[in-house]
């Protein structure tokens, strides 16, 4: 589902959100691509290898914490003012079952926006052809840093 | 602190813990190295470099709960039976500030051990020279998979 | 939205659940009423009065968190074959505006049922005349006592 | 343990927080008392009544996750500044044996102050003559409303 009904406060959301992304250094180690971005929902897709497993050969938990992360920060990012940088404050996720398959997808929409924080569910597909199965439930809490530029910091 | 008042029912715990951390592929791709094994508690640490960072600079939130994931499911593993392998259920971590430093350090302590649920406190560090400063809380809840052989399943 | 597509192991799941929420006696003295119960659905609501509140006069983060519980814990009991009770594992659960209103309205929709574990999404709304607005998104663990009998045990 | 080293920006911390929980009606209802306010640091104290169980005979989880809301928004405000109020974010508890003896403890420990959010722990325990076993442990994140007062707002 697309949280369409959105209406984002900077027109550029999307270049922002998309430049930023590039930016994650870690995605790109990692092999993750942005495949959509919408007014409080992105996509995020993972192709997986060996790399990224853990001892039984199922995606390691931390894969799929680390693009739920991402994806519910852009879901959030993308409705803020252009004055403003995400910070995560916490979340927590159900792995309904092992992450696998060909790749994993996983999509990040705004249940609840707000001036300070915002409320963001993530979920994480296993993909294989094009059928998908739910391996990860997710719920995130974000906080607004308003007059921060979502820049080089450390 | 070290929950050193836990029995280990297996007496090669400790071996057995390392064994399988080695065949974590996405701890050896991330550099992470599991620096102490005693029963219900263990420490995994992390040299900071750029790969692991998000658009700030900071250490990428999924690289945190990476870590926090391996450790506290190790924390849980300890105290498992020989044939027995461990399954995480789901975990919530706040970040208490961004993470960075020198190298990340994550924690994991079993606060109650359970037939088929285990739950673990896992916490991590930045670490400047020789001093620690807690970027991470998180509970984690672990299922025992009991006739499991920890071994490739997927 | 309800969970329609569960086919319930225990076809005498409603009787079930309605006795066994009406042995918890703490949902009486909230003066709480479960009024649907569906295979891996169900709804509780609650007439917001004075006691039920906190110190700004919004429903206490406690009394949402009460709904939720027992809403989560039947949807999964609803699923779960006749000698087998409910314990909650864990919940955790965003508070996206004040609780309050002319009542309040809990529901309960199984994500994911499994043999030992299940998981309930649990929203939360305030009611005003036919109009609800969101409080709580929650995510809650459950797990399924084979051979227990849903009966006093303390 | 108590989070002795925080120091209150309100010297008169103590009754502030103790003229905010009288207010909460819940608590009242409930039959729960505040038993200490240290700087960052507040214990709930609740005797065991049928009117308070669930199915089982157990204390509900709901009346635990009530105590644990308090008690760590009082551990949070006691640390907050006169012209505050603070509001809960979020919480998840994980519930590590049944509730229930004589008369339940929460105790909530500020772990991590900050100017918009703090995050603290919370713990419920089981009270039997004078052993307690702790039956929950909790983490919470809340806000504080500058400007706001404490007080009626509904």
């Amino acid at each position: 589902m697309s949280a369409s009904t959105f209406q984002p406060v900077n027109p550029d959301f999307e270049q922002r959100v998309r430049d930023s992304y590039d930016r994650q250094a870690f995605m790109e180690f990692l092999g993750a691509a942005l495949t959509t971005v919408e007014p409080g929902f992105c996509v995020i897709e993972l192709p997986v290898r060996d790399e990224l497993t853990q001892q039984h050969g199922f995606v390691h938990g931390g894969v799929l914490a680390s693009l739920a992360d991402s994806v519910a920060g852009y879901a959030a990012f993308s409705l803020m003012p252009a004055e403003a940088a995400p910070l995560t404050v916490e979340y927590k996720l159900n792995i309904l079952r092992p992450g696998g398959g060909q790749r994993v997808r996983a999509t990040g929409e705004v249940i609840k926006p707000g001036r300070t924080l915002t409320v963001v569910r993530a979920e994480v597909f296993n993909i294989v052809d094009e059928a998908q199965t739910q391996c990860v439930t997710s719920i995130q809490t974000l906080m607004t840093m308003h007059g921060w530029e979502d820049a080089k910091r450390a």
